[in-house]
């Protein structure tokens, strides 16, 4: 595995086959769980930070058939048309539970993933959405060093990888189909009201639905918003959600979905929540992977590992109290390692009885 | 402080003035953090767990001014006429935060507090709402081994506290105002998605404003069902949740409404999804404990809190990433605490830079 330095060499030639790879071997680093090359990874992004954080951030998600490849690939060339640098990731919930992959179909984005201004990572295939989600930021991280001044990141609606997707983007876009019912899936789900931007396709199929869509998530988002946490603007204009209508196929309405994006971007840029929203991300970011670190402690633990089965066993069936157990086990984790075969051998006496 | 076998003996004298001492003592001894105390409530969980298991658990919701107090009043009455003994628990998430309680009103339920079969407790008035979830679940055990056949845990329609009483009940019932929009607030909060039973309360004020509710509800629950995790029935009937109209005011519908508790409780009993639930909460329940107490320790440690302030502000500022700075906090807390201070010199280069 080559030194941070060196890949961070790579990463500045922007446009070369050098960078691109830097890129791959920049993010198989990060991708490694071996000790050692974490923390050449970790070298790596704390030298590569100063150079991250000037892209924009565009997080998409949408139900399988909802048409995201064909919206990603038209508005990415739509955008290197503009003299933009993109980078497509994904998340895929599905490929981290059976390896297969609902976006990992190889003939997506033909145009797009030859064009040599555009960068395309499929999702890591293994690990929890935690740590899949972990692999995606640093990616991203990666792409924005290398200059890559749009970052997608693609996920599927199905599963939570939305709310992780919207956790590391500055705007998140859901993608709707012209029916109802999908918008309460979406109510459902907690997505709706973390998205900043609702874009019903293929609205060329059926115009009137997909108007009648607009009308009726255009008042969902309103009354969702009336109850919601009053959100304190901190100073200047807020953005408000909104709906628009496209057809991805027929490349119509990507303009104007760019001239909401820009819209947006500006407005929260001037108020001072885009850099607000980054800060919170990565601060949770931070607490997120120390509480996966401390669950993974815990149950790696002898002294938890001996007691566990017996005192999940008791508190299924009834004989223990729930809060007893829990403090059965985290006083077991509390003691030296070796003090772990004589706990196990007295299991539920152990407690304060 | 009386000893748990003199606070169990207690409990065991159905019906008499002993018996109420004993259950408020019992309460006061699990809302106690004192860590002897604490010892001395595991013991008495222990103990009074063999008697517990026996009442029906119903968690009931609903936003401020949708009629719980006089619901539950009315419910509780035709519960005692029947021969029933009713406890009355509360959550109120707004006491945990202000100390003030939207739910505190001392003269709510103004019969149901005199009746002598009926037992009402409000909410622990501080802590976090983990805390207050983890003794009124304690309350809730010490009710059932007291005899009250009926436990009832009410809580208001705002916060998180809906999912930690549906995660405690047998039946968790969503109260509505014949109302649009309501409904959406309840989706989007996913607490529509866990109701086992919408009832459609002041129903006599706007008949066909309660119908139309009542439809749209029905429709939403089955929109929300259909696209659902499969949810596979052990054996036998599975419930479907229903909507019901009730004006509890004018004392309409709360015969019908046990009728449609007691079928939800034959099914799910025959079935063997009562069982399994409540298995499924207690396992739950441990766990949270656990992730609560795992949290505590580790914000804590001598050596995290050295290392916390200065690192939150270099993750904040984009100066370090946040799986870099999670990791050198775990490992703060891995080291012996009197490595702290001299941590805390070197922040930011004590990574594997």
């Amino acid at each position: 595995m080559l030194s941070a330095a060196f890949i961070l060499e790579g990463l500045g030639q922007q446009g070369s086959a050098a960078q691109r790879r830097a890129i791959a071997k920049a993010i198989t680093l990060l991708e490694s769980t071996r000790a050692d090359h974490r923390a050449q990874g970790d070298e790596l992004l704390t030298a590569l930070l100063p150079h991250t954080g000037r892209s924009f951030r565009l997080g998409i998600s949408g139900v399988p058939g909802v048409g995201k490849s064909t919206f990603i690939e038209a508005l990415g060339l739509f955008l290197i048309r503009q003299g933009h640098r993109v980078a497509v990731l994904t998340i895929d919930p599905s490929s981290t539970v059976s390896g297969g992959s609902i976006l990992g179909d190889k003939t997506r984005m033909e145009q797009l993933s030859v064009n040599e201004r555009a960068y395309i990572r499929p999702s890591p295939s293994s690990g929890t959405l935690g740590g899949v989600a972990e692999k995606t930021r640093e990616a991203m991280l990666v792409c924005e060093a290398a200059g890559y001044d749009v970052v997608i990141v693609e996920t599927v609606g199905v599963g939570q990888s939305e709310i992780a997707v919207a956790g590391m983007t500055d705007m998140f876009v859901l993608l709707q189909l012209p029916n109802a019912g999908d918008d309460l899936q979406a109510i459902k789900k907690g997505v709706m009201e973390i998205a900043d931007l609702v874009v019903i396709n293929k609205a060329d199929i059926d115009p009137h639905a997909a108007t009648r869509a607009q009308a009726q998530i255009t008042s969902s988002l309103r009354l969702l918003g009336m109850h919601g946490n009053p959100d304190h603007a901190t100073h200047g204009a807020l953005w408000q959600p909104r709906v628009l209508q496209i057809s991805a196929l027929l490349g119509q309405g990507v303009e104007g979905f760019w001239e909401a994006v820009t819209l947006y971007r500006s407005m929260q840029t001037g108020n001072g929540r885009l850099a607000l929203r980054r800060e919170k991300q990565a601060l949770a970011w931070m607490w997120e992977r120390i509480d996966a670190g401390l669950k993974t402690a815990f149950r790696q633990h002898p002294g938890v590992r001996a007691l566990l089965p017996t005192l999940q066993a008791e508190v299924a069936a009834g004989r223990i109290a729930a809060s007893t157990a829990a403090r059965n086990l985290l006083a077991a984790q509390a003691q030296p390692a070796h003090g772990a075969i004589e706990t196990q051998a007295n299991t539920t006496s152990s407690s304060s009885l």
